[in-house]
C-alpha cells in the first residue's frame, strides 16, 4: 500500500474503502472500455458519507472520480489521474409519493427500477436510456441522459425537481425544492444536471413522475433509402403526430441486422415507431400514421400484440451487435441534428466513409434528431484507426456547423472534452471554466472530464472486456 | 439634460433613446406599482443593438434595468438606482417551425401571441401566466413564469431550448441549441432562466412547442371548508388524474367574489378544474372526477359548452378585484407548498390574520401547490401596513419551513431579495452571488434585484396608477 493510500485509509475511518485488485479493476473501466487504475474505491452507503469522504480526500488533494453503474460511453467516470473513485451504486433508495407524483431517490438507484416502482402507483418515470436496466440515476443526471422517448417526454433534466449535492470540499448543498414551480433565486440545480460530476457529487434527487400511458402500439416501415425515411419522419412530425418512439436505422444497419439475425437479406432504411396515450388516441394516431406510410414507405406493419411488437423490435435490438459484421472495431458518437438538416448531414457522413475507406452504419432517434453514428474499422490496423478518428472528427464538426450538437445524451466525458469550445464557443466555454473553478477550486473532481482534454494517443479500449451488460 | 444623460446619448448614437417625461414615467413603474425614475429609456429594435447598448452603458458604469411588458409583481424591472432602462418590447418577432415543433422568438414577443401562432400550426405553447396577454417571453423566461397549467405542462423553463443573451459588458452568448437533446457542456441556459435579468439580457429564445390538446372540459365544485377542498385536490392527484387546471379559492375569496358579482351569498371553498386531452380521455377523466366530487363536495357542476365553461370561470376571474371589498390595500405573495403540507400552512395563515387583526383571502394552483396569499389592510393606516408586512414575513418563513418556496412564478425582484438566503441557505446563496459576479463584475445589471436587498421603508406603491391591463 502506498503512503497516499495509507493516508486515505486513515482519513476515511468508518467508511468502506477497498484497495483490492478486483475492486480497483472494476472501478477502472466503464462502457468506453478504457481502463485507468484508481488508488482506492470508496463505497458509499449514506449521503452524509459523501460529505465526509470529500472533506478527507480534498484535504489530501487526491483527485476523485464519481461512479454509478459505470455504463457511461465517454470515460466520464474513469480516474484518468489515478485518484480515488467514489462508488455511489449502493446509495440506491427509492421512495414514491403518489399524491405529489414525485420520487425521492439515492444517486445509485437504477433507472428502470424507479420506473417499475412508479408503475406500481399508476405513474411512470419516462427517461429511458438504452442502459436503463443498469445505469444509475446519478449518472443519468450527471449526463442529462436521453433515451428513446425523449422527443415526446423530454430528457432527464425535465424530470429533476431538486438535488442534494456535495461540493469538492464536502459541503452539502440543497438545490431547488421538490416543487413544480420555483422562482426563488439562481438555478444551480440545472447547472449540476449535465455537469458530468465536474462541479460536485450528486447524492440524492427528487424526480417528477407522470401518468403511465394507458396504451402503446408499435409499427415498422421500410423505405427505398435513408433519405426517404428522413422525409417520412419529417412528414409525421409536421402532421402534428409525436410518436413516443421513432427509431431510424439506415440501410447499412438494416442489412447487417438482417444478416446477423439470419433473416432474409434486406437493404432498406427503417423507421420503428411506438404510439402511446389513451386507447382512442393511439387508434386515431395509428390511422394517420398508416396513411402517411402508405404514401411514402416500401412496406409497413403494425403490431397487433405485445409479442408482435417484440418481433418488430428485433431488428432494432440486433443493430448494435450486428455492426461488427462490417469490421471488428467501432468508433461512434451520439450527435444531434436539427430535423431538417438530417439528410444533408448523412450525405456528408456517407461521403466521409468513402473518402476514408471506412464502412458506416447509423441509427438513432428520428423525432429528436439524436443519431448514433459509426465508422467500423480494423482495430489492429493503426492507419485505419487514425483514419476512423479523423473521419469522426470531421463528422462532429459538420454536425456542429449544421446547428447540431456533439452529444445528445452521452456527454463529453474524457473522450470528447476537446469539443467543449467547438460546441459552445470560446466565450461560453470560458464562463463554464470559471464556474468549474468556483465549485471545485482545486480541480480534484473528475479530472480531465469536459474541461481539460487528455492525450489518449497511447491508449486503446480493452478488446476482450466483458462488462455486466454485454450480451452473453 | 444631465451630463450623464448627455454622455449616454452620445454613446448610443444610432439607437433609439428616449429622455421625455412620459417615456421615463412609463419605464419607472411595473405591476408592483412602485415607481423609480430612470435616466433614459433605450428602445431596442434588433438583438445586436442590445450588445452595442450594453457596451456603451457599461463603459459609462451606468446601472441598467431590463424591461419587457412591465407586468412583473416584484419590481424586478424597475431602475431602483436611477440608471437606464433597456426596453425590449419592440423586439417581438415570432417564427414557428412546424416540423421541429419549435418557435424562435424575440424577447419582446407577447406570450399569448406565441401560443396563438403555434395554434395555427396545430401546436401550442403551454405556459400561461395570468399576464399572458401583455407579458413578454423575455420577462417570462427571466422569472421562470408559471401559470395555471404548470402542474400538467410545466413552467417556462420546461419550454426553453436555447437562448441568445448578452452579458453586462455586451458580449453575445449563445446558450445551448434548439435541439431536444443536448449533453455537451455546462448548462448556462438554465442559469439565465429565472435569473431575473441579473446575469445578462435575454435577446432571443427558441421554444419547444407541443401538440394542441384536442378537447377541454371545465368543472367546478364547492366544499364545506378549505380543508375539504385541499383533501379533494389530493384525492384527485392520487387517483392518477392530472387536470390541466385545478384552481383553488378559499371560502373568504368565494364570499368576496359572490358579493362582488352580485351572486347569491356563498361561503364555501371552491375547486375549478379543467381536463384536457383527446375526447375519450376527457370523457373518462370526467367520469372519475364526478365520482370523487360526489363523495367529497357540497355540490359540483360540469360545463356542457364553452359558454358554460366561461360561467364557471366567472367566480375565479372575480376573485382578484373582489378582494378589495375586505380592505383598500393588499399585500400578496405567490408561495409554493408541498401538496400534503397545504392544510397545515393555511391553518397557520388564518391564525396569523387573527393575531394581527387582518382579513385574509387566498387562491391558487392546487395541483402544483402555488398559492396567491393575501392580507388586506387599510393603506392609510401605518400601523396596519406594518402589521401586514410583519404577518406576511411570518407566512413566508412558514412556507419555507414546510419545504415550500418564497415564489413560484413572480421571482424575488427587488421586493423579496432579502429571502434569497432564507430560501436557499447561506452556502447556496454564496455560490449564486459568485456567479452573479462572474457575469456582471461591475454589478450594473438590474441593481437590487435578487442579490442586494433595498430599503423600501420610505416608499409605497402608487395608489391611483392605471396600468394598461387594469380593469377599466
Amino acid at each position: 500500500m502506498t503512503s497516499k493510500a495509507k493516508a486515505l485509509k486513515n482519513a476515511l475511518s468508518g467508511i468502506d474503502v477497498a484497495f483490492d485488485d478486483e475492486s480497483l479493476f472494476n472501478a477502472s473501466v466503464d462502457n468506453s472500455r478504457y481502463s485507468f487504475k484508481p488508488l482506492a474505491v470508496i463505497k458509499i452507503k449514506k449521503s452524509e458519507e459523501i460529505g465526509a469522504a470529500l472533506k478527507a480526500v480534498s484535504g489530501l488533494e487526491i483527485p476523485i472520480s464519481v461512479r454509478g453503474g459505470g455504463s457511461g460511453c465517454c470515460a466520464g467516470a474513469l480516474p484518468f489521474e489515478g485518484g480515488a473513485v467514489l462508488d455511489l451504486s449502493a446509495l440506491n433508495f427509492i421512495e414514491i409519493d403518489k399524491v405529489s407524483w414525485t420520487a425521492h431517490v439515492g444517486a445509485g438507484a437504477i433507472n428502470s427500477r424507479i420506473d417499475a416502482l412508479a408503475n406500481e402507483a399508476g405513474l411512470a418515470y419516462p427517461p429511458d436510456p438504452s442502459s436503463k436496466n443498469y445505469s444509475t440515476i446519478g449518472g443519468n443526471i450527471a449526463c442529462n441522459a436521453g433515451g428513446l422517448r425523449a422527443a415526446k417526454y423530454g430528457a432527464t433534466r425535465d424530470y429533476v425537481m431538486a438535488l442534494k449535492v456535495y461540493t469538492a470540499e464536502g459541503r452539502e448543498l440543497n438545490l431547488s425544492r421538490p416543487l413544480k414551480k420555483f422562482a426563488s433565486g439562481l438555478n444551480l440545480k440545472d447547472l449540476f444536471i449535465g455537469s458530468e460530476g465536474t462541479l460536485g457529487v450528486i447524492a440524492e434527487a427528487w424526480l417528477k413522475l407522470v401518468k403511465k400511458p394507458e396504451c402503446r402500439r408499435t409499427a415498422l416501415a421500410y423505405f427505398a433509402d435513408d433519405c426517404a425515411a428522413f422525409n417520412c419522419a419529417a412528414k409525421i412530425l409536421s402532421a402534428n403526430l409525436m410518436p413516443s418512439v421513432m427509431e431510424f436505422m439506415d440501410a447499412d444497419s438494416v442489412e447487417c441486422a438482417a444478416k446477423f439475425s439470419n433473416a432474409p437479406a434486406k437493404k432498406s432504411a427503417m423507421l420503428l415507431l411506438e404510439l402511446d396515450g389513451s386507447a382512442s388516441e393511439v387508434e386515431q394516431s395509428s390511422k394517420l400514421l398508416g396513411e402517411i406510410f402508405s404514401g411514402l414507405s416500401e412496406s409497413f406493419d403494425f403490431a397487433e400484440s405485445p409479442e408482435g411488437a417484440e418481433k418488430l423490435w428485433a431488428m432494432r435490438r440486433a443493430c448494435s451487435p450486428a455492426m461488427f459484421l462490417l469490421n471488428n472495431t467501432k468508433i461512434n458518437q451520439d450527435i444531434v441534428l436539427p430535423i431538417l438538416k438530417t439528410p444533408e448531414f448523412f450525405w456528408f457522413f456517407k461521403a466521409l466513409g468513402e473518402k476514408y475507406g471506412l464502412k458506416t452504419a447509423s441509427f438513432g432517434h428520428a423525432a429528436d434528431g439524436n443519431y448514433h453514428i459509426h465508422f467500423m474499422y480494423d482495430g489492429s490496423d493503426a492507419a485505419q484507426k487514425a483514419a476512423a478518428q479523423e473521419a469522426m472528427h470531421e463528422a462532429i464538426l459538420k454536425a456542429v456547423e449544421l446547428g447540431g450538437a456533439v452529444s445528445g445524451e452521452h456527454g463529453l466525458g474524457i473522450l470528447k472534452a476537446k469539443y467543449l469550445p467547438v460546441q459552445n464557443g470560446e466565450s461560453e466555454a470560458a464562463f463554464m471554466r470559471s464556474i468549474k473553478k468556483l465549485f471545485d477550486p482545486k480541480g480534484i473532481l473528475n479530472p480531465r472530464v469536459m474541461f481539460d482534454p487528455a492525450d489518449l494517443s497511447g491508449r486503446s479500449p480493452l478488446q476482450n472486456l466483458k462488462l455486466p451488460w454485454d450480451a452473453k
